[in-house]
C-alpha cells in the first residue's frame, strides 16, 4: 500500500476497495468522485462500473462502516486525565469547572483537532459534539475532514438574562455553521439538561430547532438524582417534561438515558427520540444504572452510541465504546444474550447515521462512503471465526489502519496527516490552561 | 531506536533505559545481565552503577511494570470468536465443551503462542494458566520469553477413577515444569472448582500444592449459582469449604470471588489468598455481581488481576482490563472513588507478581527487569496531566511500544520476533479445529 501514500490525502476521485471482508465475504467496494458507495459486491461486478483513480487492496482487511460517536464534548481532550477518581459534585466544582472557566477559542480549537485525531485512529467518522466556542470546533473538525454536528451547551439556570444570551450564542452557531454551507459540518440545538435549563428555555431550544430543521442534543436522566428532582419540581419525569417543551423528536439525541424507565422508553419510541448510550462514562461516574437497552429497543426508540467527554471516559474510543456497551448491558440486565456483538456494531454505526441523519450507516449502495478497514494481521482478528465477535469484543480502536468519510482519506496505513503538530499544539494548550487556572486561584 | 533492532532480542547482557517516565519524574533505569533492575533514579547517579551494554532512549516513554495476568486460559484464543451472545450452558454443551474435545497438544502450543504474542503486544509479562496439555502451553511460553504459572486443569466429578488421572495429569506436569529448570516456568496444582471437584480431590491438591510448594489456582465463587448449589450439598459456602480441604493458602489464587460476602473476604483475608479480578468476563457472562474489592482490601486479601480465557473476554489486553476493572468496581459498589487509576494499576503489576511470587512487580532495586515502555506519542497520552490516569482509563495495550521480560527484550518498537508466523500457525489450527468438531458431529 506504500506506493500511493505520498499523495493520498490530497487526490479526489473514484476509489476502488477491492477484495475485503463485510459480513462474511469478500467484496470490492466502488466509490465515485461525489463520495458515494456506487457499487458492492463479487469483484468480476463492480470494477466496471466506475473508472477508479485509486485503488486500495482491502485483502488483508474487514471493512465496516463509519462509527458514529453520538454523544461527546471533544474539546475536553485537554482535561483527559486533569482529574478522576473524585466525588462527583468535588470533582466537578473543584477542578473541572475551575479549568473550563478558563477555556479559549484557541483550546477549544486544539482540543477538537486531538479528539479528531483520536477519533480518526479509531475508526469515527461523525460525532455530535456540545461545548463552548463551537465555531473553533466546527474549524478544526473541518480540517480533519471528518463529520461534526455542533451545539452551544444552552444552560439558563431559569435566569431570563441568561436565557438572552444562550439564544444568542446559538443563533450565531447556527447561522455560522449553515454559512459555511459545507455538508460535513451541521448544526444542533443544545439545552444541557433539565436541571440547568427552564421549560422556557427547552421550549425555545425546540422550537428553534423545528423552525431552522436542525436537531436537538440534550443529556436526559443520567442520575437518579436529576429524575427525583425533576419530578419534585415539575411534577414530572425528565422525558415527560421534555416532551411538555416539544422537545422529543426523531432528531433529538437524548444522552445517557440511564434512569429512563419503562413508561419514558414508550414515549421515546412513539417520539422516534435517538438514545445515545454512553456506558463507559456512566460506569466511571457510578450513576448506578445502565439504559434501559431492552425497553428502548422493544418500544422502538433508536439507539445509538456515544464515549461522553475524556473526563469521564477517557478516549474516544467507539470500538472500545462497543465492547464496554454489549458487555454493561449484559451485566447490568444479567442476560447472557442482550446486546450481541453484530447489533453493539449496528448500534454504532447505523443507530448513530440515523440519530445524525447522515445516511443509512452501512455498506451499501448509495450510502455515502464513510468507511473504516480494520487490519486482519492482528492478533485481535485471530482467529477469525466470526467477525463482528472479533470487532466487537477483541479489538479496539488500535485495529484500525484506514479510514475514509465521504470517500477521502483521513488515515491511510495509519497515517493521519499533522499528528506530530496536533499532539504538540494540545499538550501546550492544555498545559497553558492549567497555569492559567492555577494563576487565578 | 532503530539502528539497533536487528540483533536487540538476541543480546544478553546489560541494559539502560534513559530519560524514562516513571512516577511523574524522568529517571534512569539500570538493569544488570541477570535481570535485575540494579538502580534507578536521575541519571547521574545511574549511569556509573554498571557497564552498559544495551542503551534504550526512554525519553519518548512511560515506564510501567510488567502486567501479570492472574487467571486465563491461554489457549483459548483459538476460540476467539467461536461462540458468543449465548445463554450460559447452551454456550458450554453447545459450543465451547464440542470444540474442546478435540483439542491437541498442538492446538494448545499455537493457541498459546498467539496468547504470548498477544500479551507482549500489549505489556503482560507473566500469566497463570489452567487448561490441557499444559506442556505444550508451557513449550510456547519459553520460545516467547516471558513468564508462565502451569495447571493442569483438576476435575474429578467427584469419581474416584477420574481422580486418579487428574492426579497422574498433575504430578506428570508438575514434574515436567520442575525439570525444565526454566525460572521463567513455574507449575501449579489446578483444582477447577468446588463445583467439579470433590472435598477429596480439593484435599489431595491442597496436600500435593503444600508438600512441591507451588500455587493453587481454582475458580471461585464466580456465580451465584455455584454458592447456594455449595451451600446445599455441602452446609457451607465455597471460601469455608476450601478452607476446610486446606486450600486457602497465600499461594492460592481464586479466579472471579464474585460472589464472595463479608465473612468470605475475612476468611480470604485471614489466609492471605489471592482474589483475581475478571471484570470483562464477568461482565459478558453476565454473573450478576462484580468482586466485593472494598470488602477484600479492606480484610487484607491481595487483590490481582485477570483476563480469563478468549471465549469470555475476548482478548488478553490487561490495561483494557484495568479500565474495566477501574469503571466494573465504581458502577457495581456505586462509588465515584472506588479502585482509582494508580491503584488499578498497583493491582494489575505488584498484586499479580505478589500472587504467583514472582518480585515485589515495582520498578525498584533488586526487582525483576519486567518492565513495559507506553508510548507518549499517542492521543491517548496526550495530554499528560497525570500518566495513571492516560494508562488505566485512556490508553489500551496499544499504546506499548517495548516490553522487556527479566532484563530481555520481547518487543522492541512494536517488533515481536516471528509474529506473522504465529498468527498464520494459530489460525489454521484454529480453522482445522472447527473443522474435526464438524466432522465428528
Amino acid at each position: 500500500m506504500k506506493e500511493i501514500i505520498d499523495d493520498i490525502f490530497e487526490r479526489e476521485g473514484s476509489t476502488l476497495i477491492t477484495d475485503v471482508l463485510v459480513g462474511g465475504k469478500r467484496v470490492d467496494i466502488a466509490i465515485d468522485e461525489t463520495g458515494t458507495i456506487v457499487e458492492i459486491g463479487e469483484k468480476n461486478g463492480v470494477r466496471d462500473v466506475i473508472d477508479i483513480d485509486i485503488a486500495v487492496d482491502g485483502s488483508e482487511s474487514i471493512a465496516i462502516p463509519g462509527l458514529v460517536n453520538t454523544h461527546t464534548h471533544a474539546a475536553m481532550t485537554l482535561l483527559r486525565g486533569y482529574a478522576d477518581d473524585m466525588p462527583l459534585q468535588d470533582w466537578l466544582t473543584q477542578k473541572i469547572w475551575p479549568l473550563e472557566a478558563h477555556l479559549t477559542g484557541d483550546d477549544v480549537y486544539w482540543g477538537t483537532k486531538l479528539a479528531c485525531l483520536e477519533m480518526i485512529r479509531s475508526g469515527t467518522t461523525a460525532f455530535n459534539d456540545m461545548y463552548f466556542f463551537m465555531e473553533r470546533a466546527a474549524e478544526a473538525t473541518d480540517e480533519m475532514g471528518i463529520r461534526g454536528t455542533f451545539a452551544h451547551g444552552f444552560i439558563d439556570l431559569g435566569m431570563e438574562e441568561k436565557r438572552e444570551t444562550e439564544i444568542k450564542a446559538t443563533e450565531t452557531l447556527v447561522s455560522h455553521i449553515k454559512g459555511q454551507k459545507n455538508p460535513r459540518l451541521t448544526a444542533a440545538v443544545g439545552p444541557h439538561a433539565v436541571y440547568t435549563v427552564s421549560p422556557e428555555g427547552l421550549r425555545w431550544c425546540a422550537e428553534y430547532a423545528r423552525e431552522q430543521e436542525i436537531g436537538i442534543h440534550i443529556h436526559v436522566s443520567e442520575t437518579e438524582k436529576e429524575v427525583v428532582d425533576c419530578v419534585a419540581q415539575f411534577g414530572k419525569r425528565p422525558p415527560a417534561l421534555l416532551d411538555d417543551c416539544g422537545c422529543l423528536t426523531p432528531r433529538t439525541v437524548a444522552a445517557h438515558c440511564c434512569w429512563l424507565d419503562e413508561a419514558d422508553c414508550r414515549l421515546f419510541g412513539e417520539r422516534g427520540v435517538n438514545a445515545s448510550h454512553n456506558p463507559a462514562s456512566n460506569m466511571k461516574l457510578a450513576v448506578g444504572r445502565a439504559m434501559p437497552y431492552h425497553h428502548l429497543r422493544e418500544y422502538g426508540a433508536n439507539v445509538c452510541l456515544g464515549t461522553d467527554g475524556c473526563a469521564s471516559n477517557n478516549n474516544l474510543d467507539m470500538l472500545e465504546e462497543v465492547k464496554f456497551a454489549a458487555l454493561l448491558q449484559k451485566f447490568a440486565w444479567n442476560s447472557q444474550t442482550l446486546l450481541p456483538a453484530e447489533e453493539a456494531i449496528r448500534v454504532a454505526t447505523a443507530g448513530g447515521a440515523r440519530a445524525l441523519g447522515i445516511g443509512s450507516g452501512t455498506l451499501t449502495v448509495g450510502a455515502p462512503a464513510d468507511i473504516v478497514l480494520v487490519d486482519r494481521r492482528k492478533a485481535c482478528a485471530t482467529p477469525l471465526h466470526n467477525a463482528d465477535s472479533n470487532i466487537a469484543y477483541a479489538c479496539n480502536g488500535g485495529a484500525v489502519h484506514t479510514v475514509l468519510c465521504g470517500g477521502r482519506f483521513v488515515m491511510y496505513d495509519r497515517v493521519v496527516p499533522g499528528e506530530a503538530a496536533i499532539l504538540k499544539g494540545a499538550a501546550e494548550a492544555a498545559a497553558a490552561l492549567v497555569c492559567r487556572a492555577q494563576d487565578a486561584s
